[in-house]
């Protein structure tokens, strides 16, 4: 292992402070007046939490080379400097690890791809140290420090102790990892549903920039979803949130892994398509891209499956569009290389469902590859690392 | 109509000011240092919101008589003069009126109940007015103005345009209710969906005090739901939010008003749990008194009706608590008559549907008269009277 790096510490610890370091992040470079306004606080906290943030390093303050010179002496716009700390972002999956390195600006420069041998904490913990450490040996070359650890895993996971609680493809229950990463790692580590890191990277730099209310619907082995409310990631209050894969669709459907019946996910998760073209044609479709050739190749039961799959996504979009009012729903995940084969019963069920004036939400799709899920965790990690309250 | 008063305004119209404000109005008494802390904002802030609104009469500022004298100079407490400024509140049901008169800490000092004899846009419009003009004649006994008006109307309301837009009790389309009720009244109208009222005055002094992320269950003639996420309302983006009652529990259950099947209010609203005892007893069970009473003495398809009520007022909780994770669900309603019928149903299907940890939510009832109802329409008077954005 290499050896653990001083523990450096973001130098202003209010909610203030890393409220305005996140709008330049995410908004800038922007004039200090413009922070303000954009941060709704006043000009002289700005000044107060932007002062200490530029002796650090972690913003600067350039003149405008686009400002008009008539108007006098150009204001200066204050941005990150994206090259002043590192950080690693980790999305583990059923099968692999895939780690990114990047800047304080969430700016990927390096990014890895470890096969999982197996599920088991052990493994899973190896694996990801390895990956750091690879991760680590490139960031000698930036000459900059890496100051944390994001990881993202599906599932039932509580941010706030470092813990995945349940998640299904890794079978693990009450996991510590944050802690335990922590160790084999040696840099401060940040756990998180993988669809809600995912969420802040598209709050940030993505589809859901400068929204203060949308949601990430993603599709594939699960259902998942994350929710901004009123500008924030929603938690829960006991770590569960965005469990669009547990609304009940049908109460006599299929049984899911929750115990219930008829859930989004029972019905349009991978497995679930896969094992109603099974059941209806007696063919052992291996994996869903037979699953989508069968219907390409148009198997009535395949198409069917899929058409179904599409309307539970769309009813479960309008339960969140009918609950929340979003502006926005994006919609990614690996599901959506089937999308053609669903994408119209998805609209038509949420259209049919979404009550009144929430039918006018957006929905959109949104291709986004594991590495980019990758960076959501990189988020996290900066999001813990400018915050004071984890 | 009397006289319109000059147009009173909030003395500060910042966020951090409506914040502070607020914060002493619900939490109060409280030291500046501990409105700062509660707040989030710095002590600087406080004292630039609190000096003018202590010079315009809203907030005084005490000595602390509990504080032990031996520690030297005892602290100042900060709270709201509740008899600077009245509001009046109003609650449109479908065949009444009620109105209640506040003072500034919307506490209710006089109520009146009007009966609605026609439910046209124009005799509501009187109903209003007429009350308006009783409690404002009531006003002139405590000395302080009246200065804002909120009414709360069940249905699709967009408070920030002043909008009903549709009203399924009333039969209301696209009704400018603000605007009209302010010509009517002379006075500044708030309307809000009748819920997220309510759930405003839950959040300032109710069972939803001091917790950031909690729902408010009506039940009753319909079943609505105000959410409070990261210590605010939820309005939706474009108006519509917290439609549990369009919360799909069965696709092939009864019909729904929103055109719909099997809504959780389509089984457990008023209405459909009397057609359901209709259909299947065949006796024209007249009101819900009635059809309690059949209940209470035993008539299994009574009892089903309620039982089946209960299990989609379950279902549509868990939805909520799986989608959001709030800390407290508190269901209150006309509807809690019946509540002994339903809530061991209620529990038993939340607790199933319910994913992981979203079960330890508190899911708790709360007997509110109309009455409080109006306080909940007088408590978005208030917000809007100290808020800059409304
Ligand atoms: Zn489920
Ligand atoms: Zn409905």
């Amino acid at each position: 292992m290499l050896p653990t790096p001083r523990a450096e510490r973001f130098p202003v610890n209010t909610p203030a402070a890393s409220q305005i370091f996140t709008t330049v992040l995410s908004q800038g470079p922007l004039t200090r007046l413009e922070v303000a306004r954009r941060a709704g606080l006043s000009a002289a906290a700005v000044t107060k939490a932007v002062r200490p943030l530029i002796e650090a390093g972690y913003l600067v303050e350039d003149a405008d080379a686009q400002a008009p010179p008539a108007l006098g002496r150009p204001a200066n716009l204050v941005r990150v400097d994206g090259g002043r700390a590192l950080f690693v972002g980790i999305k583990v999956t059923g099968d692999e690890i895939i780690g990114v390195l990047t800047d304080l600006c969430c700016r990927i420069s390096v990014a890895r791809h470890t096969s999982l041998t197996s599920r088991d904490l052990t493994a899973v913990l190896a694996a990801v140290a390895d990956v750091v450490q690879e991760l680590r040996i490139e960031a000698d070359g930036f000459g900059a420090p890496v100051l944390g650890v994001g990881i993202a895993v599906s599932g039932d996971v509580d941010r706030g102790e470092g813990t995945v609680r349940y998640s299904p493809f890794l079978e693990w229950h009450d996991v510590p990892l944050a802690e335990l990463a922590a160790v084999t790692t040696g840099l401060p580590v940040t756990v998180d549903n993988d669809v809600r890191a995912l969420t802040v990277a598209e709050q940030w730099f993505g589809a859901g920039a400068g929204l203060s209310d949308f949601a990430v619907v993603t599709v594939g082995a699960g259902i998942g979803c994350g929710l901004v409310v009123h500008g924030r990631v929603v938690a829960g209050a006991h770590g569960v949130a965005g469990e669009i894969g547990h609304v009940t669709v049908d109460p006599s459907g299929p049984r899911c892994h929750c115990g219930n019946r008829g859930c989004v996910e029972a019905i349009a998760a991978d497995a679930a398509i896969l094992r109603r073209i099974r059941d209806a044609t007696g063919v052992e479709v291996a994996d869903t891209a037979e699953a989508v050739r069968l219907a390409h190749s148009g198997v009535a039961a395949a198409r069917e499956a899929y058409a179904r799959a599409g309307e539970a996504i769309g009813r479960g979009i309008a339960t969140v569009a009918n609950l929340l009012g979003p502006e926005r729903v994006i919609i990614s995940g690996e599901g959506l290389a089937a999308y053609d084969l669903f994408a119209e019963q998805i609209r038509d069920a949420f259209t049919a469902a979404a009550f009144g004036s929430a039918a006018r939400c957006d929905v959109q799709t949104r291709p986004l590859t594991f590495e980019e899920w990758a960076r959501g965790a990189a988020a996290t990690a900066i999001q813990s690392f400018i915050r004071a309250d984890t």
